[in-house]
């Protein structure tokens, strides 16, 4: 939080002034104040916590570890927003931090060029905390998570097969942030090359790489040059593949990268949808080839990596676009990916064992398992899928349900929660990609920010803290 | 067909005239033609095809038969209303009859009150026919499909986990379609006591025992009176029970019916969704308890049935109330009724396992199978379930996206997908509740059709005919 004051006093000098008042132009002193009471906080803490016993880190205390520092984190997180004055409403200030923490990138702020330089880069710093992940950080930077650290990389990132980089767990961490922090940094670079300020650049490759999608400005990334938003696209792409993909790149397995399965229909996925928008957008809109097809593929990579930076009011499309952009909500990125949603691999799994399961109509007595990369799929691996799938349909169903009670219309009830659950961040209707989440009720944002941290942990690390069994000796 | 006739000349006494045109208001002439030439057609291939050897009826062939004995009948079955020009789009008689036999009750007509009295009982009675299923009246009535029976009715009437009321797979069938007629004709009597005539009486309780839909009326059931709504409402609630349960409780096993784990969260659903709309009719609308406890009552039993027959034009009630309504388009009734739909014992059988995924999360190593009415089901039910639901789910989404393609917005391509592929019949948006399918682009209607076929035989039958290895030898 601390290194937002870089930026604050860059672009607004203290003076003796700023350093008196709590105001929205001077957030210095907030963010300061912000900092120093969480890292005492902290400190004490940790100080008469010295009983710690690392070895008693199981499965269960994983879980409860992980989703309340997930809370905490964005409980505390929001006291700049609150502190500085840019908004008065606590909902909102947690409802920005947790969309902040999840990638989701829904804002409250109508007039994002309007909030002081550090407040907004702390905004998108916490999408780059968010995006590979704080306990993952945790692990990588600080060595006494020793033991019970690999409980709290499977509750932070469930993933379907996770691949360990390493066998130590605190090694994988390590590797992991460290591409994280390449690709970040020359994201930036090629960004500042498009003439850029190192402050844009840096917010903006922060919202890439985390599939984040806050924004410096109030037309997300329409107003830059469309070098700069080929390079996001670039970025997005590269968020949203599996990090483990990265490591192999490096180590030049590429044959790994060229077999795997999902990273093929991911790409696929993103060039069909791409070509099926451009020539809409041509046809009906006699829109120009050139522009269309940055537009589409644009807006495509943007929602099914989940990032959410937008370069067009895609609900001015005609319908068919948008309700293409709409379903895409739904895939997600590859797992292992910063991205959310189902995720491409999930995807995968369900439908090739629904064409099995035709073949098993037929052939009742043969035993056909799924196969992914080559290799057979356990049983247990298929049912924690499904199992995945129904609950993300029933939370979309019940949550567009209670929206609706909250007095959203249709279009926008389902459009907040899948955009929500997904962790994308623009959704239909009233939160379209040109509006905001300011205008919802108070109880609507704390229930799309619980949603948000929901799909951002993959459900089950968080339901399972409600499941009575869990809480049995 | 012909029992239409009888109609006919009871409302348009038989004259000259009538015999000499095809007109709309002489629909005798037509049905007797349509009848006739069916008839004759069937008789030739009958005596032509005496080297029929039935031991050859395989699973395969099963399959074959059924889904094509549903679409030829389909398309012959429309021949009365193109032959008496009431249409003059044979897309538009094919959807109608599609319609009819699927029990969607999705209408093309606007003025349903002008159609003469033959052809509205024509189009209740493909309703009738089809809502027990057209195998199994053949399997009741007709010896000649003895040895294949059981291959057939299982592609007919899938389910979850079938139960046989007899080891002879006729007699489950006669069984079945004893209750049928017998319900239908105590629902007509009460009906008629109602001051309905005759003919009102059948075609309604043709249209509820099928949890069809259709109608005699523009504006379906909203014009008669409570007394006549309630009888509709009790028998669309037993329409939608299982028909092994009415067998049960007429060889007075009521401990199976009061065990019956599907029967009582149907109730419940029906229940808690009908308080939760009465309610917020009764706060936001300021309607009077005792017609808002009727009208959501009605609509909710109708749509959870998938009958389709309206009292109130639910789209002018609060967004929540229909958004509910939308949501339960998607249960469907139980395994073995005559409703469409997911089902509720898939729906339950979902639910547990996705509780016991959480459970195993936690006891990796704990086998814990999914209970039902006290048995344990196995993995492959499960896996065919949550298959089922996966497909059910991606040809709506799919079949929405087409449809927004075909011009649709966006709440009429979810609407009309989600309530034909429930067999539901009014949708949201432009095909809502007093509206009608005519409107829509003739493409649009052979997909819907398509689409109603796929869901009243549960997907599998039909989509088993479209994956390779089903011709493989």
């Amino acid at each position: 939080m601390l290194t937002s004051l870089i930026f604050s006093v860059w672009y607004n000098p203290v003076s003796s002034k700023n350093l008196l008042f709590f105001s929205p132009a001077n957030d210095f002193l907030p963010i300061l104040a912000s900092g120093l009471f969480i890292g005492i906080l902290g400190l004490i803490l940790w100080l008469s916590n010295d009983s710690l016993n690392q070895n008693s880190i199981g499965k269960r205390e994983g879980y409860i570890i992980v989703v309340f520092t997930w809370i905490i984190i964005s409980l505390f997180g929001a006291l700049p927003y609150v502190l500085s004055g840019v908004t008065h409403s606590y909902t909102n200030a947690f409802f920005e931090t947790m969309s902040g923490f999840t990638t989701t990138g829904s804002t409250i702020f109508s007039d994002i060029e309007a909030l002081p330089k550090g407040i907004l880069f702390w905004r998108s710093m916490t999408h780059w905390i968010g995006g590979m992940g704080i306990i993952v950080l945790t692990l990588a930077v600080l060595p006494i998570l020793g033991i019970g650290g690999m409980q709290l990389f499977v509750a932070e990132v469930p993933g379907v097969t996770p691949d360990k980089l390493h066998p130590r767990i605190t090694q994988t961490a390590k590797r992991l942030w460290m591409i994280y922090v390449a690709l970040t940094l020359v994201q930036t670079l090629l960004l500042s090359l498009g003439g850029m300020s190192l402050f844009d650049a840096l917010c903006h490759a922060f919202g890439t790489m985390a599939t984040g999608g806050f924004s410096t400005k109030n037309d997300s990334v329409a107003g830059f040059s469309p070098y700069i938003q080929y390079v996001i696209i670039l970025f997005m792409y590269l968020a949203g593949i599996s990090f483990t993909l990265h490591y192999f790149i490096l180590k030049k397995q590429f044959s790994k990268v060229f077999h795997n399965e999902e990273l093929r229909h991911y790409t696929q996925i993103l060039v069909v949808s791409t070509i099926f928008i451009a020539i809409t957008l041509i046809v009906v809109d006699h829109m120009p080839a050139r522009e269309s097809i940055r537009h589409s593929l644009f807006q495509v990579v943007s929602i099914v990596t989940t990032t959410g930076y937008i370069t067009s009011d895609y609900l001015i499309w005609p319908f068919s676009t948008w309700m293409l952009l709409f379903l895409l909500m739904f895939t997600g990125g590859c797992a292992g990916s910063t991205g959310g949603g189902i995720k491409i691999v999930r995807i995968i799994l369900m439908f090739k064992n629904s064409l099995l399961e035709l073949k098993r109509i037929v052939h009742p007595n043969a035993i056909l398992p799924v196969r992914l990369n080559g290799k057979a799929i356990s049983q247990q691996i298929i049912f924690n899928v499904l199992a995945f799938f129904l609950i993300y349909i029933l939370i979309f169903a019940f949550g567009s349900l209670i929206m609706s009670f909250l007095g959203l219309d249709f279009e926008s009830a389902v459009g907040s929660v899948a955009a929500s659950l997904g962790n994308i961040g623009p959704g239909l209707g009233v939160v379209g990609p040109v509006l905001n989440y300011g205008v919802l009720p108070d109880p609507a944002k704390w229930l799309l920010a619980f949603i948000m941290l929901l799909g951002r942990l993959e459900l089950f690390t968080v339901l399972i803290l409600f499941s009575p069994s869990f809480w049995k000796k």
